[in-house]
């Protein structure tokens, strides 16, 4: 099916701004089951790459070893608020590993969380990498380091074994060559890789239809899904839309958001994944497209779908708290694809 | 000239997004110039429509009564930093009204000047609707409606004459129907209106081409123009890129942009006018875009290039303070209109 998906940003009765979107629904064999015109657009994978990143650490069965509870696996997945919450459980891993937030090579960042916002602008010396979204992720890479023996020092570099490792699997999942992912620099300084909207598709096929009777890495990506929908809150926080829509979804979806405009969601029950990315980068168009595709491919009940009716059609206010506008998706099937 | 206008954003090697820009070149009688596929794509004015916004009162003479100076002027048509000598300014054209913040109906958000924004957040008593980039244009609604006798009160409305006065003043320079334009609620709760893009462009035509020679139009026009060129920072502030292109200009240029990624510069020498709008709404590719547009347009000097370099090709940096990219802007003329 031919898609083409824009969402306008209305001002009164006035069309603003219009973002297009790319999107790829693939199967676990990357056979593309809808998409939009380019749905081998390559661009970066940035944090909806968390799910697949984590992958090395359970595959060699470290997290075993370490005995890392569902909430700790869903945060070394998380592109978390930096709640009091998410802190505390990212603390307590690298307690357990020896470490401290010093450790953390990905840098500092406020919060998006209110309350821990408001913390670390009144009590300047609670700053720490704790708080940047991507620390359960950075926690995670050094427990691998430790894990198999690699220096801790460093971790960060392409060159390091724990980023070498990271980005196979990466790869192998998404079933794209490691050596042709172009590697740039991602927000916490870690590498990030480039690869076609569709391999994204397939790899959270991949995600979304693992079992516990497959092979290891279907043990394995079964898990990190199961942490992920049984921890919507460790993978995001407070009005973060991948986490609202596996809470809304009741832990049927998996999904996970990028840097840039990027939202991947797997499909459990069909074994289908979608990559999403807004051309232009912005992040507010996300959550009405994501949906607004959801429900082109049949996949949200009537109740989900009100229950997500804020993500659908977010309001626009002003300084002075006055509804202004309004961001609507729209999903259409091109005459030409017809 | 038929142009396209895009911009890249860089992450290492990768194109991580791509904003698309509408543009119109336009000369004092609407005639394009120089355009992308678009240039009648209609969307809305906001801040840009700021200089117009401010005619009324120095056509109708009010403002030499007042003997607002050109700092005062400026900041009537600024979308300014919040910083302590923008507050100053509108305070002291309120007080001379014997007006107050309490008056102002724009609302209240955090000033982007650093200076600013670190006293509102540990004095959250000192908050006030002066800080509002658009503090300045409302001072001038007010002083409008004291200088014909109109209510203060509700003078946001567009109902009010202050409202429908300038409402007729955009869409005379312009060369639209008023009743033809959509209105909507801008930030700041005032009517914003929406017209095409070569209509904007013909408005900055007439502010850059009209002199103290003209009819009592083309000398306000004139003396608008003046203050903002003479007191770039007024008009907006460090760092805020129409006050950078008109301090690296020498005040050669007039510019203005609004929000929802809307940039209007007029050029005196040549008579044109400018309007650059980014479809998705987004600011960053903004400068760029503009930078890139005059230099196809052969207007910049090789010392403004330099100046402006800046401006041209922005970096990306991360949290931790890498550059991990940057924001470029290419303008072609497409094949098929060569």
């Amino acid at each position: 099916m031919r898609l083409q998906i824009d969402v306008i940003v209305w001002r009164g009765p006035i069309r603003e701004s219009r973002h297009r979107l790319q999107a790829a629904v693939c199967d676990v064999a990357g056979r593309l089951e809808a998409g939009t015109a380019e749905p081998e657009t390559i661009t970066t994978f940035r944090s909806a790459a968390k799910p697949f990143q984590l992958l090395p650490l359970v595959e060699r069965g470290h997290a075993d070893r370490w005995g890392w509870s569902e909430a700790e696996l869903a945060v070394m997945a998380a592109s978390h608020t930096g709640s009091p919450a998410h802190v505390e459980l990212v603390a307590g891993i690298l307690a357990r590993l020896g470490l401290t937030a010093e450790d953390l090579a990905c840098g500092y960042h406020e919060p998006l969380d209110p309350a821990s916002l408001e913390h670390v602008r009144s009590h300047p010396e609670a700053r720490s990498a704790l708080y940047n979204n991507c620390s359960g992720k950075h926690a995670g890479m050094l427990c691998l380091a430790r894990s198999e023996g690699w220096p801790t020092e460093g971790y960060q570099r392409a060159e390091h074994p724990v980023q070498a490792l990271m980005k196979r699997a990466v790869a192998e999942v998404c079933g794209v060559a490691a050596e042709s992912m172009p590697t740039g620099i991602d927000g916490c300084s870690v590498p990030v890789f480039a690869l076609p909207l569709a391999a994204m598709a397939r790899g959270y096929a991949r995600l979304a239809a693992a079992t516990a009777e497959g092979d290891a890495r279907a043990r394995a990506l079964d898990r990190i899904r199961r942490a992920m929908c049984a921890h919507p809150w460790a993978v995001g926080g407070d009005g973060r839309f991948s986490t609202v829509l596996m809470q809304k979804t009741g832990g049927r979806l998996v999904a996970k958001g990028g840097a840039e405009g990027l939202e991947c969601v797997g499909l459990p029950r069909r074994g289908l994944g979608i990559a999403l990315k807004s051309e232009d980068g912005a992040a507010r168009g996300l959550a009405p497209a994501t949906v607004a595709l959801l429900e082109q491919l049949d996949e949200l009940t009537a109740a989900e779908r009100t229950a997500l009716s804020a993500s659908r059609r977010p309001v626009v206010k002003n300084h002075a708290g006055l509804d202004v506008g309004a961001i609507e998706a729209v999903v259409q099937v091109p005459a030409a694809a017809r």
